[in-house]
């Protein structure tokens, strides 16, 4: 009976009592992680520059490529996942969706053209350098998709969540994840030798039909009392149910495919349209100002400069870079002229950011055999210095674009 | 050169990759615990029992050893142990320390009494069915320890903790978890044959200054202004400066052995003397909501009644629960006789929980070879029982409390 009982009972138990070690161990990394990014928005916002950036640089300065405080274990990533899914879904309780869908055109636009470009022009770079056309694609393919946390928190911070560059950013980063789905999906079929245009395709059309949806659901949602959400005993405010919403929206996303934040903003739209909408903003800011930071702290956290010191790494990195940044603010500039020349250049900078999305598909080269030792580090180093240099360019950007409206 | 790169840009990137599956599989664990929750607070609530109760029942529903559609995952324990944490936070920040400093005769007295009557009577109950003194004591240590979460989650319900009996139970929490300190050392240093009086003394002292610190320190807040948490540039409100001070106080009562919530309890009642405290219970709120019934639900979903198939460890497991909750009750009508008898017995129940406290205590036992396999199990599911039956008691003790005071 004894082993019964140990078979039923221990597992949990064992797992308990390793985790009361292993749980005081993450809340250290967690708090220092947090600690850094606060410091070093401290620094940042002193020296004039967007907050976020110091959130990076201070992840950067306490993980483990610098003074090695925090270390990167699972846990600090579902804490960076759900700060980004947090920050989204906010997002999106701040936007309309008919205001999203009145720039469907724009964003449609935007996103095509700032996708096209960097992948054209990074595969051609890396190509010069002498790589084979497949690795070459894939490369670029890093550099064509669009990571939009770090644009929506800089908006945000600047309170222009509600001007037309922002809701073509923002429709643009939607368009811009289903594209990445189907190109990700074309080129790991041909990598693999079984490309299946339908599967590919079939993979873009659920997603479509889900973000189809939940834009169908946000419209219908409009002037939804709040009791609609406060009705069970357990919710005395709409929080917990919203959170539950966002929750399942992130994983559903993730299901089809989509990034989990996708799904999270989807949410967001939905519930923005309901009367809901004020107390819930309301309620998910403090949620917002202890999450969203794991997200950036992470982000810098995982960056090592030490590979910069080969050189020729370093100029194919910085090579790569340039081109992400030239590329994205052109597809921008040519996708969005009707918003203005700085408002154009606006929707260009937010769009720069690759983020966590390049870092996952870069990984994906990995596994596939598409890229290797050095091109992988050229190419997550380039990403990285898109995603510092996003926040710097919005902020000479976006006070331009606004005197200019 | 490509080694050097991948050694030292491989690990985290992997781990990224890794984390990027991993991430969304904890995303939807820690979703399906708190639908769980959720679902079993609203069904109890609807039959009039406290919702936390149900949390814990809607917790067991969705774990491993019901429906097993959540797993219990190191991430998850983490953000049960958060969400514990912020609940004490939360109840710090409304309690007083000259109210609770008021109290601390009845509470040392309550703490005594509510620890060594079940350590007495268990280890009695349990050298009866012919185990050895050295585990008879340890499982009494384990009815002894009182786990103070649920009670404050269910005494915050009723909009109860300004009253004295919440004060108590308070304040004898604190002390009873010094010397369950004290008692484990000493039992562990007996049991290892290493027994040092000054050693284990020594951890108490520290455990006694960093405690004797935090009073002091919240004594010498009194009437602070917001001002001092609001300087930093990242700080529009005293959120973020005050959720670092909550972390580290859990952390610092962690590192000197003490259980981390209590840390966190004293970093409220620091906050609680000084002009943020309103603004700060304000923003505290939607942490709360979201994170607590973590703890809950992790705790149901550790509960295997499987177990209880076999009679002769039903029998025992239930006996030690009834000792648990008789001698709770007990020490805490004999030693709070002062605030009459239904707010003495108020008392008594609030003490009952064991909790994750309990089944640290098992687990040490286990390591020490103190507790063997039905024993063990015995000890687990009685401490999830007298967890169980502490909300019930409330909520049948407190109304009647109330009408006598």
């Amino acid at each position: 009976m004894s082993e019964l009982v140990s078979t039923a009972l221990d597992p949990g138990l064992a797992g308990a009592a390793a985790a009361a070690e292993g749980t005081i161990e993450a809340l250290r990394s967690l708090l220092l992680l947090i600690v850094g990014a606060k410091a070093g928005e401290e620094i940042a916002r002193r020296l004039g520059q967007p907050g976020v950036v110091g959130e990076v640089a201070g992840g950067f300065a306490v993980g483990p490529h610098a003074l090695g405080l925090a270390s990167l274990d699972p846990v600090v990533f579902v804490f960076a996942e759900l700060g980004v899914v947090i920050l989204l879904f906010s997002v999106g309780l701040e936007v309309r969706t008919d205001d999203l869908l009145a720039v469907r055109r724009a964003a449609l636009l935007v996103a095509l053209l700032a996708m096209a470009l960097p992948l054209a022009l990074g595969a051609a770079l890396v190509s010069w350098t002498g790589e084979a056309p497949g690795p070459a694609v894939f490369a670029g393919l890093a550099l064509a998709a669009t990571s939009i946390g770090i644009t929506s928190r800089v908006l945000a911070e600047m309170g222009v969540l509600d001007r037309p560059f922002s809701r073509v950013i923002l429709g643009a980063a939607i368009v811009d994840d289903v594209a990445a789905l189907l190109l990700i999906g074309i080129v790991s079929g041909a990598a693999r030798g079984a490309l299946s245009l339908e599967s590919a395709l079939a993979v873009v059309v659920s997603a479509l039909g889900l973000l189809g949806l939940g834009l169908a659901v946000a419209r219908r949602a409009r002037g939804l009392p709040r009791e609609v959400f406060t009705w069970p005993l357990f919710a005395d405010t709409p929080l917990v149910p919203a959170f539950l919403l966002m929750l399942a929206g992130a994983l559903v996303a993730a299901q089809v495919g989509l990034a989990a934040i996708i799904g999270a903003f989807v949410a967001g739209l939905i519930l923005a349209e309901t009367e809901a909408r004020e107390e819930l903003a309301e309620e998910m800011r403090p949620l917002g100002l202890v999450f969203a930071p794991f997200f950036f702290a992470v982000t810098g956290a995982q960056v090592d400069l030490g590979a910069l010191v080969n050189p020729a790494l370093a100029l194919l990195a910085i090579g790569l870079a340039v081109v992400g940044v030239v590329t994205k603010l052109a597809g921008g500039y040519l996708g969005a002229r009707g918003l203005g020349r700085w408002g154009a250049l606006a929707v260009g900078a937010g769009m720069v950011p690759r983020g966590e999305v390049g870092i996952v598909v870069a990984n994906l080269g990995i596994t596939l055999g598409l890229l290797t030792g050095d091109l992988f580090s050229a190419v997550v180093i380039a990403v990285v210095l898109t995603t510092v240099a996003a926040p710097l360019l919005l902020a000479r950007v976006v006070p331009r674009a606004m005197r200019e409206a």
